[in-house]
């Protein structure tokens, strides 16, 4: 009889099967997956970083957007006194299986609420506001500020949560100036992918910081007026130390498209087009809708919206003035529509092949009202954001299936981003001239290229800071500094109406089950004896088809050999040790027969 | 007591809950998978199409490549011969969870076997051999034809099967003509990312075909000679019937870059590098591999190459004559070699992210023996295949992270298509003067932009064919047609060792885990009374932390009521019954508490 530890030293020699692909599959998924630890709330957490807390150096941390573009969130802190820029959410990497939303990691905030004076927000995308109704709470509810359009959006948002609290939202003007304990507050109007975008100006006792939100320069830009720029230029009069600048578009040269020209194109589409226009589109994206608006309007087509977010941005945009629609020319698509006429013009959401959106259901020819038919046009007014690709490309061959002359970006100019290229991007280093620039909003790549573009306008590149998230920056007397110990940061998994209960160990096991499924080991067991009573019952999902069920009887008999086989090694073997060789003993079969690593889940019933 | 009628609406009635889009995503599977049925042998299968079979007509049906790229297999038969063109496999879509590989369904040429006469392969790319060693033995074991270097490629894979009987692989030369049946065929050598691929022109008695194969015209290649252009513009003087051509790039306009002009880039980069340089490219890219072995012969780097298939093909390329490397300067990487010279060059597979080649674990600082440091440069000679973009992205940071220079397509011209862009298609058409053209190798999206590029040129509208995959050419006296009835054609999944035992109720079970994982509900019953006899256990997996525990226990509890409820309906429930009532009650409590939806299992255990 083996004791314990000889028992499990001879189970890993017996079923150890070689299969290193896998293996390092797993290992890569830890490795991405280690910061996503659970969520702990601790009690009193306090700051050890380096440096006297006590010196009058103002910090700046950001807790989201150094390593991914999402999840936008910057702490400025100086004293006693915190605000924020920013609080958004990012969607999820491939590999976090079931995960609907990251969020930042707060906890450095926690114990800190009171010393919270503001969240200013820069404009109204998810990657700068979508965390707010699960951070808003612990937070202490702090006051939020951004412009008309940009706190009506996030009043939208915040009425879907369940709050206990609701902050108090202001609104501000581009031209106000806000005080926030010692910080001081400007504004300047940028171009970007929604109206009402702000850039911001924060004066601190420790000098000028400047940060661009999201941005591009468009000198005919379809809503409002073009970007502040003599507001920007003036900066360069103000020894502003350092610039936060976006680095999205950072690899692109030249400059970004104007949204003029794209309206010109779409104008033309619907012009030309045979039947039906289908233009699919972002739902924020106000100024892309006036223009087809516009265009509808000139060519007497009957506009229709599908698509939640659509309808709710149409409606929000326009009760705020931001999108000017004729009384009675766009209509909601209700169960009486008629959308047979040549003239409808249907704006929707599912430009990147969503599988819940209207543009999905669709090109799947299962949207009530939406029949696809020959002379119709559907127009993607979009790009693919990186990982959307395969989806689009389905969307795309089943509308094109279904008799729709596709239009994308890819064949027609009919959509530019709201991001500054590099010429841009020098453009606005070469207006704020600022001693420092730390390239934020993009992943790592981005931001190298950005620092590359910064350097080749001379500027030193002890001057560029490429930080990570949770990375402090501290300024002191016009001088900037990386501390060299960041704050234990990681970031919290929303699944459903769970936030950060969601962790590498769930969404390795997600993997597993994804990739082979599931298969259930039910060992009855007489409980005084530990005998087998009766047979090993083997149940699986996601394995095979049922039909093919004569491995299900070979692995029942493998399970009953291997629970025989341990428990003549050591009758009293632990659960745990019995358990964990016959999934050895199974693993190692199935591997070896087909090659796959399903979830092997012994079930021991003692009667 | 309901009886199991009344007691099933009851059922439906009580554990009703709304979530549209979890029924939307799974119609979307279901759609997208429904053509991936269980493959069955089908004894005796006879073709009933429509037409006479006795008449004289051709018939071309591809079984692949049509509706992806990928999987290109193409059959053309006339009478009682058959003769097959490629016959590849395709990577996965991402819905198709765990699975490897997708292959043609060859039901149709079952009891066919011998009337196969041959099978030619263009070009040693796994789209156009991967299926060989799933397909060969239930085809009856065809004898291959090909170039040397494809026929050596394909002796090599055929090596790791366990295969009943060998193929016979006959090398051909492009100036050869093989006769096989009724059909003649001659060959054209084209450029592509691998040497020796050719278009095929195939003598038919209803009229001369031509197929191109996978093409580019690059008149200063890297590798061997151009592109054959006078053979294929003598055949416009042939009254070639029908163009099958490349529709890859069909989007894209202009031409294709150079091997050369890439080359000349990669030669810069190499030159002017600081310290290492790493390359990661395609394996079978051999003119992408001698250009930067002549660079390094000209800037005096030792070669070291990792990667399986990398080592694999150049030693194959190397033995055929198609790579020129001099002796000694190529090393493969071992254990005992020194790689921390600045002379080092490292060619690398890995290009696409995948999770287990060399270059992931490179940049993950896993790998044994190269471990970045500044000053390296690594170069992606490559371009992301549409799927893969966010995997390659995770690969880049990383590198960058560990400081390395890394440089890809987006930043200098290290990487062309082998594919044919617009103009090249417009010459190839010009060129061959057929009278149809059908557009192959693309999804509908990219053959329809084809389709356009050759009504561009004249082309009338109905003489172009847009196929899916088991749509039926024919073409008889002159005149092609597509067949109204087309093959009931499906695909087979390859999972592990698994050849067509994974369909779409087994992937939707994958789908349902990977989101949110499994919940088994073991209830433990009295044999006799079917009283519960004991506590209800509830285990899970990839659901949400243990930790979290509380919700297990409520589970427990609903199920509990959920099972005593049902009973008391009626004692003699029929177990099917049962369990679904459970699993709705459970199904709706963990839907409204958290919005997840894992898979449920009830286990019904009697004592």
């Amino acid at each position: 009889m083996l004791d314990d530890d000889k028992l499990s030293k001879w189970i890993e020699q017996t079923v150890q099967s070689g299969d290193i692909p896998r293996k390092i599959v797993l290992q890569k998924i830890a490795k991405t997956l280690k910061k996503k630890k659970p969520y702990k709330k601790k009690k009193g957490f306090k700051y050890k970083g380096n440096g006297p807390q006590t010196r009058a150096s103002l910090k700046i941390i950001p807790l989201g957007g150094c390593e991914e573009v999402g999840k936008n969130m910057t702490l400025f802190e100086y004293g006693n006194d915190i605000i924020i820029l920013d609080m958004g959410f990012q969607f999820p990497e491939e590999d976090m299986l079931g995960v609907d939303y990251v969020i930042p990691d707060t906890s450095y905030l926690e114990g800190k609420e009171k010393n919270i004076k503001g969240v200013i927000i820069t404009h109204g995308h998810l990657d700068h506001t979508g965390g707010i109704p699960y951070l808003v709470d612990q937070l202490g509810t702090p006051p939020f500020y951004g412009t008309k359009l940009t706190m009506g959006m996030v009043k939208k948002r915040l009425e879907e949560f369940d709050l206990s609290k609701k902050p108090r939202l202001n609104t501000i003007n581009y031209n106000d100036t806000i005080k926030l304990g010692p910080f001081k507050i400007n504004f300047f109007h940028v171009s970007h992918s929604i109206p009402a975008g702000v850039g911001v100006v924060i004066e601190t006792p420790q000098g000028i910081l400047v940060h661009t939100g999201d941005f591009k320069f468009d000198f005919t830009p379809a809503d409002e007026h073009p970007v502040d720029l003599s507001k920007i230029a003036e900066l360069s009069q103000k020894n502003v130390i350092a610039l936060f600048s976006d680095s999205t578009n950072a690899m692109k040269p030249g400059y970004t498209v104007s949204e003029k020209y794209i309206g010109e194109t779409l104008d033309k589409v619907i012009k030309e087009a045979d039947g039906r226009v289908i233009i699919a589109s972002f739902s924020s994206l106000i100024s892309r809708i006036q223009q087809i608006v516009n265009s509808a309007v000139k060519y007497k087509k009957k506009v229709f919206v599908s698509g939640r977010s659509m309808i709710d941005n149409i409606k929000i945009a326009t009760e705020l003035g931001y999108l000017k629609i004729p009384q009675g020319l766009v209509q909601k698509i209700t169960k009486k529509t008629k959308l047979d006429s040549k003239d409808a013009l249907i704006l929707t959401t599912g430009s990147q092949g969503e599988a819940v959106s209207a543009l999905t259901r669709i090109s799947l020819n299962e949207h009530s009202q939406v029949k696809i038919k020959k002379g119709d046009t559907v127009v993607f007014s979009s790009s693919p954001i990186i990982g959307n690709e395969k989806a689009i490309k389905t969307v795309m061959n089943n509308l094109c299936r279904l008799g729709a002359k596709v239009i994308s970006n890819q064949i027609m100019d009919v959509h530019t981003s709201g991001h500054a290229c590099q010429e841009d991007l020098k453009l606005m280093i070469t207006l704020v001239k600022p001693k420092y620039l730390v390239p934020v909003h993009g992943e790592l790549y981005m931001r190298i290229a950005h620092k590359e573009v910064a350097e080749s306008l001379g500027m030193p590149s002890e001057n560029i800071f490429l930080m990570d998230n949770g990375d402090i920056l501290e300024i002191y007397k016009g001088r900037m500094t990386k501390a060299k110990k960041p704050l234990d940061t990681s970031y919290i998994l929303v699944d459903g109406l769970g936030v950060g209960d969601v962790g590498s160990q769930v969404i390795m096991d997600r993997q597993t089950m994804a990739d082979n499924g599931v298969l259930l080991v039910i060992v009855p067991i007489n409980k005084r004896n530990r005998k087998l009573k009766g047979k090993i019952d083997v149940i699986s999902r996601g394995f095979m088809y049922a039909a093919e069920a004569e491995i299900v009887k070979e692995i029942a008999k493998i399970s009953e050999e291997a629970y025989k086989t341990i428990l003549k090694k050591n009758p009293k073997a632990k659960r745990g040790l019995v358990k964990k060789f016959i999934t050895g003993k199974v693993d190692k079969f199935v591997h070896k027969k087909l090659e796959r690593r399903p979830m092997i889940l012994p079930i021991i019933i003692e009667q």
